[in-house]
């Protein structure tokens, strides 16, 4: 795969944000001219510190995705899109629906408009969500599972995901989509209570603090390490044969919410705690969620190769080492 | 269903439009307090002719449904909201999908908004579609059917679907979807190209022009009068224990596109003839299609009573009378 991105041009939105960055970081490593968008809201996990290591050897543009005139020319002359820019939380979709519906869904239908007026032969990997399911039906859940999101930021990214799909059956762009579960690791954004129990079990554990349960905290989930998802990134990039495709990643193993906290407990100190669900996000609850990855497999040869506990371990020494994480729990 | 009608606040957006006026017309006569909100766009089908039978028993607003703010106003203390203003042709969603996604995916997200903060006791019937499916797996399509949209307007109208469910599963609103089939009657926008064959077949067959069949003409289609549309319609808004629930719409019986030909040519002369499928309409093509109204007419009683050789009759004579249709063909 050296090969494949050397000397690439490859774009990445978001690129300062928690995936994105380290995404970056590894196309920078392995040869690539970078250009990262990002319009840096915090609240949408951007950190210019996320890119330190490779700030002097990729460009960075600051734009926003919405912003569909600037679009136009940052797609120009990529070989490659990595499109990760977006609004994760399930609340704030819910309390603001049309900004997440502006920056999942317009803004993506957007960036396939200018790819297909300036730049049609770009590859363009998207980044879906394993949300766009809703309640599974069935475990694992494979790509044929019906698609029946649960709020408005997994319907957004699934309209979203449509176009992706679309705008290569009728218009023969080179897209392909990944449906992430969820991802931890490095340079994930902690300051947030509002996108997911991850980043917010790993700021208390961090801090010597309470993790609340929600509920029995046996819901079960699967867990990708961020490098694990740097490499199904690249390769579904690399890849030829799987336009207008869509897949899911995952692990091997599923943990539920209990096994994920008595991981982190393995390496910090602090207390737990068992609380009723709060009404808001029972109401957008999906229960047990584990997917088969099976198909991504078989086509790139991507198998994640960290477990939780020894992604957990790498993620609470990033976050401790004093030069770095320091600032961030 | 006279009854619950008889002074009910009701609103229709697209009031102005095919479906709309006629609707409009009914509520009416039932004695509904009417508001119509419509833009007046022609590209859309609306004409202050269509409601010219009640024009002084009901109130217009002139205003396009994505202007949030006025939309704020209007939804309030109306009982009843019927959502029918869309952007309708496929091939305008493929050219400029973003105003698309504006009026069928945006607008109806600031709808719903509106309603659960200023009218969250409102029953909300929304105007789906069939496009929402995609090419057939398997015939009828009941509503199990995966939902795999062919084009921009399909995804846009399946999020805006979602939405309305979502908005009565996570905040309590009385939504519910009908997806329509091909809907054709008096006030039908014969004027356009781009809206599909139904309403391009009876203007040349009314004018005395060839009509064009792409393919084999072997295509099936149900097909509703609008009549009967209308009682769909009215029955979803009257009807308890249907809050966010999704209806097809159908006929018993599916006709080919030969067979809807002929069906007009039983009252028009006008000339036939064969082209292979222009490139941008076989991109989005589906085959054939007809759906399984069977869970709609279950839980309401609804049965389409007009069929195809009757609707055309009806529809030929209308727009043949010479005091209203003559300036339409």
């Amino acid at each position: 795969m050296t090969d494949f991105w050397n000397g690439k041009r490859v774009l990445v939105t978001g690129g300062a944000g928690f995936i994105g960055s380290n995404l970056a970081i590894r196309l920078v490593d392995l040869g690539a001219r970078v250009q990262l968008v990002d319009s840096m809201l915090p609240a949408y996990g951007a950190d210019l510190a996320n890119i330190e290591p490779v700030r002097e050897r990729l460009r960075v543009n600051f734009s926003d995705v919405r912003d569909r005139h600037s679009l136009r020319w940052i797609v120009r002359g990529e070989d490659v899109i990595f499109s990760l820019a977006g609004q994760v939380s399930h609340l704030d979709s819910m309390e603001d629906p049309e900004t997440d519906l502006e920056i999942n869904c317009r803004s993506q239908l957007s960036l396939l408009e200018c790819c297909r007026a300036v730049n049609p032969r770009a590859r363009i990997v998207f980044a879906s969500t394993r949300q766009i399911y809703g309640r599974p039906e069935y475990l694992p859940v494979d790509e044929r599972h019906p698609l029946r999101p649960v709020d408005v930021n997994g319907i957004n990214k699934l309209a979203a995901e449509m176009y992706y799909t679309l705008y290569h059956d009728v218009h023969g762009l080179a897209t392909v989509s990944l449906r992430l579960t969820n991802t931890y690791g490095p340079r994930m954004d902690l300051r947030s209570d509002r996108k997911g129990f991850v980043g917010v079990f790993l700021r208390k554990a961090l801090a010597g603090e309470t993790i609340r349960l929600f509920g029995s905290g046996e819901q079960r989930r699967d867990f990708n390490y961020v490098d694990d998802v740097v490499d199904a990134l690249l390769l579904a990039g690399a890849s030829d044969g799987v336009g207008g495709q869509v897949f899911n990643l995952g692990h091997p193993r599923s943990y539920s919410l209990v096994d994920f906290v008595d991981a982190l407990a393995v390496h910090l100190a602090f207390d737990r705690e068992r609380v009723p669900f709060p009404p808001d996000l029972a109401a957008i609850d999906i229960g047990d969620y584990y997917g088969d990855f099976g198909a991504f497999s078989r086509t790139t040869g991507w198998l994640p190769r960290v477990d939780l506990a020894e992604g957990l371990e790498r993620t609470i020494r990033w976050f401790r080492d004093p030069a770095r994480g320091a600032g961030r729990g």
